[in-house]
């Protein structure tokens, strides 16, 4: 069974709803863009890159049902702009917004009515496949680097959060790793940590990794670094919300702790990130602001209190793992490049695997 | 308010139920051996020093009711056994047995029936005070260390799991430490980490921390790096289920996570601990057999499900720190000693702060 959680036909789209996983595995039909957009704001969709594609692709099946008539601008202009107000923090869906903005505006010189209408979905089906196939490479690249150390052996992954097809247009980042080396044969066992505070990693990777018959096993995060010296693991592999041009990788918060307990083992540590993930603006991840989230993420789990009435909370999303840690390598759609390699990767001045 | 977890009056005993924490404070009646079996084994008590007094608490009130008739010597064996076998890694509860048996046959030699109960009884309610005088010895020691680094600052402390009033027989082990610290003043903060999967930080200590009021934030164990960096961490301070000869200590799992990461950044770390808890046997951790629990208490919290149905789990209690990562020392009721001093200092051939 492959998990497909964008089920996307010419004109007809249907969303995996991960509020009810992972206990319930419902489709919902998104018909336009206001089902779009509810379907994002109530993170019915998440991860950055699903809610980019889900919102464009929302847009797309409205379009092909006649929407904005003969001048269809000013309704992407305003649909775009209602998709991007759902989660503003999403950086992806405000890049793909500007985009497809500009792209419409300058098809609208020469095209209207159909004609616009037909451009601007055949934009958004090749945003779709491209991050599909940019991850499919992320997972060949990445499978490839780690197994070009254990020339006969499978090997033992650890993972954190989620980065699979639940997180992106389908295949997913530091999970189609894992799905590369598993359709390799070549997975011995994925560990997966729980991911508190929302436990992205109990209930969507261990949900994808059953629904995918990975051999996985789950632990809390606290068992990561005894994992690591008890179950021979080969490599960690995690996502990244944001890279930047040093290399130093926002991700998850535990990522650094990870990062850490993996060098002290010596064991190789991964980003996987497409190229749309690195920000080369940004010199340092000491440039980088921590979102802090509410303390009842903590303090309470599907509403029930699992915490001390009173008790102070510090809830930051993310951290930084500096670019020290990540000792085996940056994976990208363009092969797998070491921190100090990612800028010239990036601008073209270097090809690597 | 002090907290007061484990209520013996002479043939009497009531524990504090700790499964129901934070949203109950609700003491039960503990009437025999058979009853200190139940609430060890299912963590109504729990925590290696509260588990032996409740264990032999327990006996003694089944002896006080007049267990065992004319030979009490076999019911005092099978129980002690029985109450063993109840949690097997926690130490204390097999050493106590041991002394507590040796004490009862050199008894036995002179005393039979009512006079040998008397007896053991008395053995057994001396142990119950001096566990709580070695807890404020090691809460002093331990303060004075951490503080003989910083002349005039106050300080902040990380600590994991729950090693306080209600894993002890009172005042606590590590949180003994940082109660010490509390009253003198000189605690500016302390971090609690929620210990997945069991959340004994986020039930237990954050509600002593509330109950006392300690300064006190609460924190995932994934951000425990993270604050390491970001929030002055002054020391770690944990506590043992067991200190092998070696320095190498079995505590809750995570803990030598902590440890990979405080070493990490150059913060010292602490196991606070009674000699009670030092097993001179065992040359090495390596040696250490450790428990492993039931899948369901990372699946489901308080009945409900977490976690994707069909994941696999692994789940040890426990996970045992090299000696190595101990840099700040291990603090006992005798003082507080590098590893590499411990076994000269048990034995009476070392004194040290």
């Amino acid at each position: 069974m492959t998990l497909e959680a964008v089920r996307y036909r010419i004109g007809s789209l249907q969303i995996l709803n991960q509020l009810l996983l992972p206990h319930e595995t419902v489709f919902e039909e998104i018909r336009s863009v206001q089902d779009g957009y509810e379907a994002i704001k109530s993170m019915k969709v998440r991860g950055a890159p699903a809610i980019a594609i889900v919102g464009c692709l929302s847009l797309a099946v409205e379009l092909r049902a006649g929407a904005g008539g003969d001048d269809p601008v000013t309704f992407i202009r305003e649909s775009l702009c209602r998709l991007t107000s759902a989660r503003p923090t999403a950086v992806n869906m405000g890049r793909a917004a500007q985009e497809l903005m500009e792209f419409t505006e300058n098809e609208s010189m020469e095209k209207s009515g159909e004609q616009l209408r037909g451009s601007v979905i055949g934009w958004i089906e090749e945003m779709l496949e491209r991050d599909v196939e940019d991850n499919r490479k992320i997972g060949n690249y990445g499978a490839q680097h780690i197994l070009s150390g254990v020339p006969r052996d499978s090997v033992t992954i650890l993972t954190h959060c989620n980065t699979g097809s639940l997180a992106t247009a389908g295949y997913g980042t530091a999970l189609g790793v894992v799905r590369s080396l598993h359709s390799l044969g070549r997975l011995k066992r994925l560990y997966c940590t729980e991911t508190r505070p929302y436990n992205q990693g109990a209930r969507l990777t261990a949900y994808e990794a059953v629904a995918e018959g990975f051999p996985a096993t789950l632990i809390t995060d606290s068992m990561a670094a005894l994992a690591m010296r008890e179950k021979a693991i080969s490599a960690v592999v995690v996502g990244a919300d944001r890279v930047v041009a040093n290399g130093d990788t926002a991700n998850k918060v535990g990522t650094y702790q990870l990062a850490i307990a993996a060098k002290h083992h010596g064991i190789p540590f991964y980003v996987a990130a497409p190229s749309t993930s690195c920000d080369l603006t940004l010199e340092s991840g000491r440039e980088i602001v921590i979102e802090e989230r509410p303390p009842e993420e903590l303090t309470s789990i599907n509403g029930v209190a699992v915490a001390a009435p009173g008790i102070d909370v510090w809830n930051p999303a993310f951290d930084v793992t500096p670019h020290q840690l990540i000792t085996g390598g940056i994976i990208t759609e363009l092969g797998v490049f070491l921190p100090s390699e990612l800028q010239a990767a990036l601008t073209g001045r270097l090809t690597a695997l």
